[in-house]
């Protein structure tokens, strides 16, 4: 933890340093009053008579085709939670920047005032006509999922989000390749997922639309199935789409023979004694931040086949900066509407196709491979 | 015109050509995986952490205290009109780019899908938290007045309209100027205003703010008058502000006698028989765009003194960007949450300033004049 509170005091002296991670930069020079009049006034009327005949060229004429809004409300910030809309914005810019370094995208972080979901669809819909897609980052759940599906039934650009389709993806990209390392196949094997928040959802609806035909969810009270009493949103969902048998019983006895254990929930919850109970070439997702489910050495001793981590510092991090660069560029290329379960099974094949030889300490690509985001774009066609 | 032309049919090249005017960019380099670590996960929660602890950190640990939203509903375009959003981005990406290059602040043009006043109030108080000031931006009065006021009212960060108060302070470090040439005193002149739209009322303002006495406004039916039975809420406000002594009459009778003629209205309004009445030693704003009130050739033969345009190519333009960019710089840099009567008068009084020695050929300076973003910025104090 001494390296993470190093990483956390050098973060900050570089925030200070810039004031922030991004900046917004003019295009065109501006060194006399003849460039003045062909970027602003007289010139930029003609432009924008063209728009108002012609409502399409706006996607030529000015920057919003290669825009995305990243939007939060600080309600679900990193492990930190309902932190607020100013905590929230060194996320935003981060995300930002990662647009702009990996796929020359401009996006522009906007920070909520209101956590209310009305206001929140809203907002978002009236500042629209501004940008070309809408990322939604850092909403809590349950709220999440009627907030994305609202917007992107109001509005005629992609809308996603991230902390549920981005780590969906990089999740299955991960396994596909797992997958092929222990040769076992996506509609044979049992997995069992711990953590039902939005992520959870996300994660378990991807791996049912990839061919995953056995998958149990669990929260701390163990196996979540149909007719639990203490159900809230969330988990009714999970109940509904996974653990068919309706079985009841704690994390440790569902986990027993698993093939696969992903977990989006907390800090060394996976023992390893639960990790010893999986079944022969065991993979594990353990996606807690900053502190794995599982440390690599635990579940080495414990023999696990394959262990992936949110961690930079451990083989196989899943990172949804892998994706989501990639896929708002081939949505602003393509002028993808919105963002289908299609696009998202092609994204996440495309982030696995990135590694050519997949092993148990390389089933996830870099985030710095030449030509990921290229391929992820090029997916959503 | 075919000169305007031209510069239309070149801006149209250049916007095609740029895909816009702006973009956005990281500060910081991203090149290895530590550097990721920086400035996302896990770096950026401890930033996220220190701001949700200590909520004035976020000024030193973000861009937010070097930005302004750009907003419009695109109902009051330059003189095109209500012409929507999309149309009236390429103006607001100029205000970015002007934002940028004169006072190196973020700007990020925000165009609205709606033009009710609830609506737009409650939108960009939803977006607030991402910006350390708001301009307002081409919305059509007098929606503009009511609009302005809430927001400044609920937020605590600067509001301004800059159709109106932008252009009403760059006309008084025009008339400043002008009458120090002239002569005359500003409780001593006659000001005939024509045009009671929503920056004919802001002209007004200021002026009877900066001493002016004796103000009478014009619409096309003529003298606006307390009592005069077809006013909208516009000219209500004139109504009450100015003409004390209730006159009635045309235009042209009005403006006889008078010391300065305010043009905010439309194309050759101000004819040669009009000029010719005015007192010895006048001045014309003929403000409206492309085409003025009164041009230049005709004014000089009327035996106007002093005339300044809109227009970059005669003497003495009157410019919204000889204030905004500093006048923001000088809010943002100086904490200052509310733009008063008292700024805006010092604001005018530092662009007047500029001009050293006033002369009828120049009473406002360029917008290229070296210092004068920082003169207008220390104003503000």
């Amino acid at each position: 933890m001494s390296n993470l509170q190093n990483i956390g005091e050098e973060s900050i002296a570089l925030h200070k340093k810039f004031r922030g991670k991004i900046e917004m930069r003019g295009k065109i020079s501006i060194e006399s009053m003849r460039d003045l009049t062909l970027i602003y006034t007289p010139g930029v009327g003609t432009v924008s008579k063209t728009i108002a005949e012609h409502p399409e060229m706006a996607d030529e004429l000015t920057w919003r085709k290669n825009t995305v809004a990243v939007v939060s409300d600080g309600s679900a910030v990193l492990g930190l939670g309902n932190i607020g809309p100013a905590a929230a914005l060194p996320v935003m810019e981060g995300k930002c920047a990662i647009f702009k370094r990996f796929a020359d995208i401009d996006a522009i972080p906007i920070v909520l005032s209101t956590q209310d979901p009305d206001e929140i669809v809203n907002a978002v819909k009236a500042i629209a006509p501004s940008f070309g897609a809408i990322q939604l980052e850092d909403i809590s759940g349950p709220r999440c999922f009627d907030i994305e599906r609202r917007l992107q039934e109001s509005l005629d650009i992609p809308v996603m989000h991230d902390d549920q389709h981005g780590t969906a993806i990089v999740v299955l990209a991960g396994l596909l390749n797992a997958l092929t390392v222990v040769n076992k196949k996506m509609d044979e094997i049992y997995v069992v997922l711990n953590g039902a928040g939005a992520a959870g959802v996300a994660v378990a609806r991807m791996l049912l639309k990839a061919g995953v035909k056995n998958l149990i969810a669990c929260d701390r009270q163990g196996a979540i199935f149909e007719g639990r009493d203490d159900l809230n949103e969330e988990k009714k969902i999970l109940a509904v789409i996974s653990n068919q048998q309706k079985k009841a019983g704690s994390l440790a006895e569902m986990a027993r023979g698993a093939d696969v254990l992903i977990g989006v929930s907390a800090a060394g919850i996976f023992t390893k004694e639960i990790a010893q109970s999986l079944a022969p070439q065991s993979i594990i997702f353990a996606l807690a931040n900053p502190v794995p489910e599982i440390l690599p050495e635990i579940a080495e001793e414990a023999g696990i086949m394959i262990l992936a981590t949110g961690r930079s510092d451990f083989p196989n991090q899943v990172n949804n900066a892998l994706c989501y660069p990639g896929l708002f560029r081939g949505m602003l290329d393509h002028g993808i509407k919105k963002v289908t379960d299609d696009i998202k099974l092609r994204a996440a094949q495309a982030v696995a196709s990135m590694v050519e030889h997949p092993t148990a300490e390389k089933i996830i690509p870099s985030i710095f491979d030449e030509g990921l985001v290229e391929r992820v774009a090029s997916s959503v066609q």
